[in-house]
């Protein structure tokens, strides 16, 4: 199986982590070297990695602090982790770990069987995912799902069944085409790019026919946070009667998509993009950075295999497990 | 009253034409100064300006050949004008104007008269859409409707309403961040920008109750054609329940939406922004510059004065007409 750099995109070599600079791409495919914790802190600080690229950085900073005999430290790294986002929480990654070590557990093994786990868990996603796609399939999505479209994709070919692609290209970040669209083509897919206004015309002239989506976060009642524009793209699937599919990640534990709290960010990053001045000078933008789509409009949620990564939280997981 | 750059984007003062050059804007307010029809075509071709301004533009053509003494090359700059854009037809004015200097009226008084009916109405159709606006508005926009915006807006202070906007900035040429935010905020109207995936969200969260957009095309039965994105924001506000108006030209001849040909154009341009590249290299995009709106998604269509226009169209219209 060929991965997408973006389905695994830190690793852990001779004690150094290596941090796939997600901001340089489609340009440059560069990792970032991490000696120590506080460098691959600064990473997560400066948004280098993303989605599941931060769950296993903050993994692979405990492996190395024990790598490092320095297992004394391990309240203050979590801190620092915990302290490098104001809105993005790694608490229950950290509290995780912290728990596992006072339960004396083998603290590398029960690591590296989570991040095990939740490759193998996600492979299983994909394998999930790929179930409901038909040859002749021509799936749109909508910002990045971290290397499991291409993923899929294979996984159809070996199927023999032939898929291509359209990406929106999400602004304002742009994470469609310079990740989703880069990813898809280094894999050898038919992808196209449109803009993110461009969905009701490609739905209407019957271009694509299914969605599929990822999200950030996931409510009790099937609601899902996502990338700003998901919700939208929602709609217009039901309004054309396309299928509308989310890979998720473990339920949270909130009720529903209302108590999902959104991060509105600062406008100028809308206003501007890679320096360059978008809009008029003075002028004022409204960027929440992502919106909930009702779980009425989801067709099929694919689960992470959640018994898995669920029990490896909980306790340290066994290798026979996964 | 006090009118938009944009509403009457071309002027005609001692024998020049001054063209607003749009693609400058928001940064830049700069008229190109065309001292015979082989500039003003050239400022065509080069698209410098757009919609009405276009129209604006043909006429004062014409008036300043007559101005020069140059009757008789009517023919020949008709021609040079309608071979200046492959996919925009101009003809219908060209031939209006063939056919009054045809029927031996006098053709400076007829052109005059056109535009004077043009601007006219405009007012009117700005009068009728503030009729659907009540104090507290805040309407969603879409790409840029020439100055008609922000006229709206000044009659509905005059009847003591307080309205704001939201403007997308209609991706890839940004007309509603560049030209509708500008406009809007140079009238003083409190106007905020965002990405034109952000729709869905900023209409659940009710921060838009109404949606006015222009059109490119009107067919006989109500579907429009205008910038690709409007399709899309009709399906939203329909399915959150807010009404979709339409301020529209004359209707043309075509039956319906689907006899209305959309202009695929190159990929590069949606790619690439202002030479900046936002794509991956190598990576294909589908831009269509339309999408068509069904009749049936379109509260109401707030029509241009067609009695006015269209009769002026017929014969040359006398001064008292209007």
């Amino acid at each position: 199986m060929k991965f997408s750099p973006l389905f695994w995109p830190i690793q852990f070599k001779n004690g150094i982590i290596y941090i796939l600079d997600e901001t340089l791409l489609p340009h440059k495919l560069t990792y970032i070297k991490a000696k120590n914790y506080q460098e691959a802190c600064r990473a997560i600080k400066e948004m280098k990695t993303r989605a599941v690229g931060q769950v296993i950085l903050v993994m692979y900073i405990f492996l190395q602090l024990l790598e490092q005999g320095k297992k004394k430290d391990l309240v203050k790294v979590a801190q620092a982790i915990n302290s490098t986002r104001p809105t993005l929480s790694f608490k229950f990654l950290t509290d995780m770990v912290l728990g596992w070590a006072k339960s004396g557990a083998p603290l590398d093994k029960c690591i590296t069987g989570f991040l095990e786990g939740l490759k193998y868990s996600r492979i299983k996603q994909a394998e999930e995912a790929s179930k409901l796609i038909k040859s002749g399939d021509c799936i749109l999505t909508h910002c990045n799902i971290s290397g499991l479209l291409p993923l899929i994709g294979e996984i159809c070919q070996k199927q023999g069944k032939k898929i291509s692609f359209f990406a929106t290209e999400t602004r304002p970040y742009m994470q469609g085409s310079r990740l989703t669209a880069w990813e898809l083509k280094q894999a050898g897919f038919d992808v196209t790019i449109i803009t993110d206004n461009m969905v009701a015309a490609v739905m209407s002239l019957g271009k694509v026919n299914k969605v599929i989506v990822g999200a950030d976060h996931l409510a009790q009642n099937g609601d899902i946070a996502n990338k700003i524009g998901t919700y939208g793209i929602a709609v217009l699937a039901r309004h054309f009667n396309l299928p509308f599919y989310v890979l998720c990640p473990p339920a949270s534990g909130l009720k529903s998509g209302k108590d999902i709290k959104i991060e509105i960010r600062p406008d100028i990053e809308m206003l501007e993009y890679q320096g360059l001045r978008l809009a008029p000078i003075g002028a004022k933008g409204y960027y929440p950075a992502f919106d909930v789509t009702p779980n009425k409009l989801i067709t099929k949620h694919i689960h992470l295999n959640v018994g898995t990564v669920l029990n490896s939280r909980q306790k340290c997981p066994r290798r026979g497990q996964f």
